[in-house]
């Protein structure tokens, strides 16, 4: 029997603060938290939510084994809990808890905070390790699990892995369920690719029809160095139907009414405002990434090579989009096989686009080179191939001339340079190591050059900035005469197929060849892309941070160099 | 009672084979163990024990997670299976079994194989995740632990962290010795960091006093991109003290006789041979896993870029050492602001060590870009800065058009780049990304530089190869006029004090304070060094493969790029 002399509510006013923190910046962090707690009071909310970690940010790695990062953190949670004084709102906030003993692990931990106390805590207890995710490395799990009322109403809060509970044979959210949870808090850091959103709610709102608890999700937005958190926090009933979505890749505190006694499913806002569109959500996904990376990392401005094709100039229309235009410096090289269109396009992009725009010629220094290099080989008594072929080792020549031409531009205005490679190409190595694989960000490298075209043609028909030729045009590095892409790699509709296979799917050789059957595509080319893919392992080892988009990228694929194994 | 009408023996032979096995090459590694196998029966051994995954190589990463990968590794474990038929010796061999369930993980697994049968399977209980190692990620731990039985003897088997067993509740050592186990095997790939052997010696004799069981411990021996095995396989007694410890870094079949019950310390080879010289161990690790990338690799040759400096010197040595010195291209590449002696100490260093070397001046290409530079911003109607001082620009320019020389020396001769940055420099970010930091290995990306000395102090005790005067002089950079390292950093004895504390053990910036507050070193000093640290995240994060010889080396340390935290 209750002995609150209240009714018990069944009506909540909750808020979504779906929040983007920067790592490690405690003080901007806390005061958009406070910020978000004044407008959830001024708002009469019972209860606002912030993401996963939002004190400090997410992901942490190893910050969260050092002390001063984690004692940091709980100052910033103390001033945070001091704010909520004669505050009726009740707050739930992700933060870094100290361990329980002196050698261990922290822990990943929320704070339900009201009136100037942490009422309860709660730690995380299913630890991701696999893909993008380390947790086991960096956090020790919840032992314990335990409620907290809210106006009469038992709360349990899960943080984001959770309630993925399907491989584990702990499940917090059932466990919670069964103490008399009646509503179920979901905090989050889930970063975007482009199954996700499909994936976390098929997920969610399973586990909230099978345990009974209408659940309130509130994720992460915002870039964090390769990882893009694409927000779409959400509220369901128990009946594992969607009552709420918020925006995708935008800050904001998004006020909802929750009434646990009717199940009946009332969308209050249109269920379509996250963009189904896969490509819009690329398009808004790279948009998201490049400008915080630029903007947490304190950039003024980016340079971009573009020589006419369509990597660089979907990189630069982001850029542009991003940031404002005049941010933007796009450079051409002009090269020895550079093609007139090519530099004809790049003008053109450049002025749609309103960035500035420079144009340096790579010939001179490549001629020099390239003669230098005969004469060094004359006196060496070594027959020159330079005389007779365009080898390797000149093509990488040419793209490793432009960069250093980019790099200077860069170190000398602080512009940050913008890697223009899309996953296709990273993927067989169709790169330069030190040439076009240069820069800070690699905007584009988990994006398939199928998607490249995608995303251009969307970001066209909102305006027309890439030029028709640019998308028109067969892909080449021109770095010999008339190279063109498909000379020396399978159509890129054919390549990407086999690819995803390879890559995202995991599927080897046999399995890609009969998934792939009706296509009537060779073993040969197959085996052939399975073997370069391994092969370049190293360039990839280098490449700097690389906006995720799919749900195999890069960062989250972990290969040996030194490798026979032929899959 | 006993019903075999064999006494239980307490004397074995056993063969310790402390294998190089090549990641993913199973009929190599195949090959190898099998002619171990012959070999042990040849010399009448009871029992030959292998290193931990011998079948397929250590570490496989995310290859465990591919099917046929595993699949090739059974077939490859049939074979050898087989040749056991009619042999008298048991073998204890490493390699991956399937899942049990359909969508589960693999299991990181040793066969014990006699007679043509694998007559026990042991999984890996204790999966490492930390540091270098992500074994979570890839594999499924054991559920049920059993002994095997040896001329009457029950023995337990264990896989490498299942030793390692303070931080876990389960304790698969523990619980083969209380099912009866007279002798533990622990098959192993631990790789070599200047702690390591201390470490490793501590944990498991302590275990085997604990447990009172004697532990025949086998590790792999080898490169693997970043990790170098150092071997060092041995046995103890059950009473944790040593009684035959295997060489360093070299490959080989070390047959020991051991009698179960004496009890009495037995070395049957000279406990120093592994080398107690903690420099020494560094110069051996240094050349197994610079020797071991090269072979395993299928590289013929190697170029280096010698600038008559101290650490391109030691690379360079370390390649000779490791490969013919036929097999080494040195090349220097004299700059605007590089000495006269720079150049005589590189062609010393060339001479001395046998290497063939080259002359690839930069002066004149450089003069020209910044000619370039100057003329294309006056043309801009920008002041061209270039025209009063040296700017990081221009420094990085120099640093960069040697890469570009280097590398196409590399493509064009088919000559991998050997990166020279030593960990201090990388630290402090004191390297040119696409410069000097170019190249497809880091020899001394985890080497300190007061280490760095150390090393070639040593070698040239082996036989003077590094000239006095590289040894001698001021580091530089040389890439402005009368540059020493020391004018933008702290003394490097110093330095590498601070970076040890922040780097290996993890101390904030009060901690490093305190534990140095003997050696009067300034608070603002050790605040520049941490921020300098944490500020050149995003050029380490394109470091290539960076041999590690220290418990926390670069590929081990995960942090953000995009953080504002100050340690």
């Amino acid at each position: 029997m209750r002995t609150n002399p209240l009714r018990t509510e069944t009506k909540l006013e909750v808020g979504l603060a779906q929040i983007n923190p920067t790592v490690g910046d405690f003080q901007g962090n806390r005061e958009k938290i406070c910020s978000y707690i004044d407008a959830a009071e001024e708002a009469e909310l019972d209860l606002v939510v912030f993401p996963e970690l939002a004190v400090s940010g997410y992901p942490v790695w190893d910050l969260a084994n050092k002390k001063r990062f984690v004692l940091e953190g709980l100052k910033s949670l103390a001033l945070i809990v001091r704010t909520t004084k004669r505050k009726r709102v009740t707050v739930v906030v992700g933060f870094i808890d100290l361990a329980a003993e002196k050698r261990g692990k922290n822990y990943n931990a929320v704070a339900v905070i009201r009136n100037g106390r942490i009422i309860q805590k709660q730690y995380k207890t299913l630890l991701p390790t696999y893909d993008v995710f380390l947790e086991e490395i960096f956090f020790a799990p919840a032992r314990k699990h335990s409620l907290f009322s809210l106006r009469g109403i038992s709360v349990g809060t899960t943080i984001c892995e959770d309630i993925w509970d399907d491989p584990y044979p702990v499940k917090p959210a059932q466990l919670l369920a069964k103490r008399g949870a009646k509503l179920l808090i979901n905090v989050s850091a889930s970063p975007y690719h482009r199954e996700a959103l499909a994936r976390r709610k098929a997920t969610v709102l399973r586990k909230a029809k099978a345990y009974g608890l209408p659940v309130i999700y509130v994720n992460q937005v915002g870039g964090q160095d390769d990882l893009i958190f694409d927000g779409r926090s959400f509220v369901c009933n128990s009946k594992g139907q969607i009552c709420f979505q918020a925006a995708a890749f935008k800050e904001g505190l998004f006020p909802v009414s929750i009434d646990l006694n009717s199940s009946a499913r009332r969308p209050q806002t249109s269920l379509r405002s996250a963009g189904t569109d896969d490509v819009q959500e690329m398009y808004e996904a790279l948009i998201l990434g490049l400008r915080d990376y630029i903007r947490k990392n304190r950039f003024k401005k980016v340079v971009i090579g573009i020589s006419g094709g369509i990597d660089s100039a979907l990189v630069a229309t982001l850029a542009a989009d991003a940031l404002e235009p005049e941010s933007v410096i796009g450079v051409s090289l002009p090269g020895p096989y550079s093609s007139q269109h090519s530099l004809k396009d790049a003008r053109a992009l450049a002025q749609n686009l309103g960035i500035e725009y420079r144009v340096v010629s790579i010939r001179q220094p490549y001629a020099r080179f390239i003669r230098e290099a005969i004469s060094d080989k004359r006196r060496r008594k070594v027959a020159p191939v330079e005389k007779k072929s365009i080898t390797v080792a000149m093509e990488n020549l040419q793209a490793r001339l432009r960069a250093i031409e980019l790099m200077y531009l860069s170190n000398d205005e602080g512009a940050l340079l913008l890697t223009t490679g899309n996953k296709s190409e990273l993927a067989m190595g169709y790169s330069t190591l030190y040439g076009d694989m240069c820069g800070g960000l690699s905007v584009l490298g988990d994006v398939y050059k199928t998607d490249v075209y995608r995303i251009a043609h969307y970001r066209n028909s909102l305006g027309k900035v890439i030029p028709d030729s640019t998308l028109r045009k067969a892909p080449s590095a021109e770095l010999r005469p008339n190279q063109k892409d498909r000379d020396s790699l399978p159509p890129y509709s054919i390549l990407d197929q086999i690819l995803r296979h390879y890559i995202e799917r995991n599927m080897s050789f046999d399995e890609i060849i009969k998934a792939l059957a009706a296509k009537r595509i060779s073993a040969g080319m197959v085996r052939r892309v399975l073997r370069m893919v391994d092969h370049n392992e190293y360039k990839r080892r280098q490449l700097p941070p690389s906006l995720r988009i799919t749900q195999k990228a890069w960062f989250g694929r972990r290969m040996p160099i030194t490798n026979r194994f032929e899959s």
